[in-house]
Parts: structure tokens; C-alpha cells; sequence
């Protein structure tokens, strides 16, 4: 077990707080650990169809990249899972989910942050209006599951929870 | 593309640095991000004969609680992946890979880190002598792959490079 001395300083963006702490280690000596408080998340593997899946392009400013991902974002206070799923659903692609079903929960970055995505299957209809948040989100796309396994497979895909939930239907967990 | 405008504030432990930065998105509205510049890490599924692995225990601030993983860490500068590899093995585990080869490179936590994280398979020959870096890790296990899957789909298993290295080697990427 590790206890917190006392923080050396902070940073406040309005979802999260990054701490850098000093702490005892295990073995009683001290070092120091920077933690993000983080929002618990999800992600979602929207079907279309039983082969094809939507998948959302954006611009990660950490990685300086247009990436491929499963729509995600953060539960908002009050909000409860589903209706996280369902409102980022709804910003990100524009639809709804008809039937969610949990895949698996896990921490992307436990070394520094506490983090917990919870991945969903949904299978959604398309309609022929939509709209999503184009701050955001730049185009949204329909992707097999076989080419987005193979995007997973040659490195195309990065993004650690489009990489899990893309396994985790391959393998029908 | 985001761009930045200014860092607001920043944190700096010894091996990586926290920024919040005022950007501009994609419409041209400004927001602000919170940035992790890290350093690339690695993470091995070490093999100790084709049906077991070799995890270690540690507890992980972040979260709070002692975890099961995949030996892990980053890499330190002007050391080679191979090099990290071999140093994070002996580290956590008191073990030298015999061989290795990679089975995944990716981001854990796109949103706010710039983490690349390198799975590699290796094989690891177990001697009866060994030390494991205490301040760090609480114990060193031998797991089937059978039991690693059954504690990824039970939610035993929740690290994020660990559930991505063992669906790899059971999907046989």
C-alpha cells in the first residue's frame, strides 16, 4: 500500500484534476506520483448491422493525430451509464442505441489515473437525419468488424479502448 | 487540428509532465486540454512454457488497490525497447527474456497522454535465484492463460495493457 504525504500541486481543467503527490511506497520510503482524478467513462461498440460498426474521426491533441475510435466521452455528473451511452451516442454519431449490452470495464492508464472506462455493445438504427458535434468529431464512418480487426492488427488502430472493444467482440466476450 | 494558444500551468514529476493548455478546436472555438508528456513504456507477456505467464503484484496509487499486470514500465532515455524490456523483466520479475517479439503498440489514454505503449511476447527461462525490485511490486505469480481470460471476463484483471496483451495471445495476434 502507498499513502499520500501531502500534494505538491494541482491542475483543474473543469472534468478532472491532475495531483502530484508525495507519497510513502511500501517498502516506507518516499517518491512522488502524479494522479489524475478522472470521471468514470464509456465507450461504445455500435452495431449497425451484425458485421458493421460505427466509428468516430478526431483530433487527439495529446498524440497531435486524427484517429479512429469507438464513440466515448465522459459520465457526466448525475448522469447514469446508460444515459451517458445514449447522450454520447447522440454527440458523437447522431443516433440512439436500441438494445446496450456491457462488454468489460478496466482502467486504461492505472499507473497515473484512476480512470474507468465502461465498454458497451449497442446495436443502434440508421436514420437519414443526423447531426453530431462537430467540435469534436469530424466525420463519422460504418466499418466491418473484419477491416476494423485488421486495422487493429497492422497498427491503424491505436486508441487503447477501440483496440478492447474490437478483441472483445472478435472474441465474443 | 487543435492547436495550442498558451500553457496555463503545468506539473513535472521525474520522468513526465503534466500541461493544461488553452487550444483552439477544429470550428475555431477555444477550449482547454489537459496533456500527459510521457515517455514510451513497454509491457511483456512473459511466458514461462507455452500455457503460462509469468504477473506481477503491485499496488497502484491511482486506484487504490493491488493489482495483477503484465511486467511493465517505461523506457528511460537513451535505452532501446529491446534494452527496457530486458531491464523491466529483471526489475519486476528477476527474469532475462530468452526471446522476444512484439505483439501490439498502442495509445492507453488518447485523451489526455501521449503514452505509447509496446506488448511484447517473450520467453523466459525460470532459475531458482531471483530478486524483484520490492518498492515497487509485493509479489511475483505463475498464471495459466486459461485463468488470465477467465480474470479478464470476470473483471479480476482490469489494467488496460494487461487485458490487451492477454486477448492478443488468446486471439493470436
Amino acid at each position: 500500500m502507498e499513502k499520500k504525504l501531502y500534494t505538491l500541486g494541482l491542475l483543474n481543467t473543469r472534468h478532472f484534476t491532475a495531483y502530484l503527490d508525495e507519497v510513502t511506497l511500501r517498502t516506507g520510503k518516499t517518491s512522488r506520483r502524479l494522479k489524475i482524478d478522472h470521471p468514470e467513462a464509456v465507450a461504445i461498440v455500435p452495431f449497425v448491422d451484425p458485421q458493421h460498426i460505427l466509428m468516430v474521426r478526431q483530433w487527439r491533441y495529446a498524440v497531435e493525430t486524427e484517429t479512429l475510435e469507438i464513440p466515448a466521452g465522459k459520465v457526466d455528473p448525475g448522469e447514469t451509464i446508460e444515459e451517458a451511452i445514449q447522450r454520447e451516442l447522440m454527440e458523437e454519431t447522431g443516433y440512439r442505441a436500441t438494445t446496450i449490452k456491457p462488454l468489460i470495464s478496466y482502467f486504461p492508464a492505472i499507473a497515473y489515473s484512476n480512470e474507468i472506462i465502461h465498454i458497451f455493445s449497442a446495436e443502434i438504427l440508421i436514420a437519414s437525419h443526423r447531426r453530431f458535434d462537430e467540435d469534436e468529431i469530424s466525420a463519422v464512418e460504418v466499418v466491418s468488424i473484419k477491416d476494423a480487426m485488421k486495422m487493429v492488427k497492422n497498427g491503424l488502430i491505436r486508441d487503447g479502448k477501440t483496440i478492447i472493444g474490437i478483441l472483445c467482440i472478435n472474441l465474443a466476450i
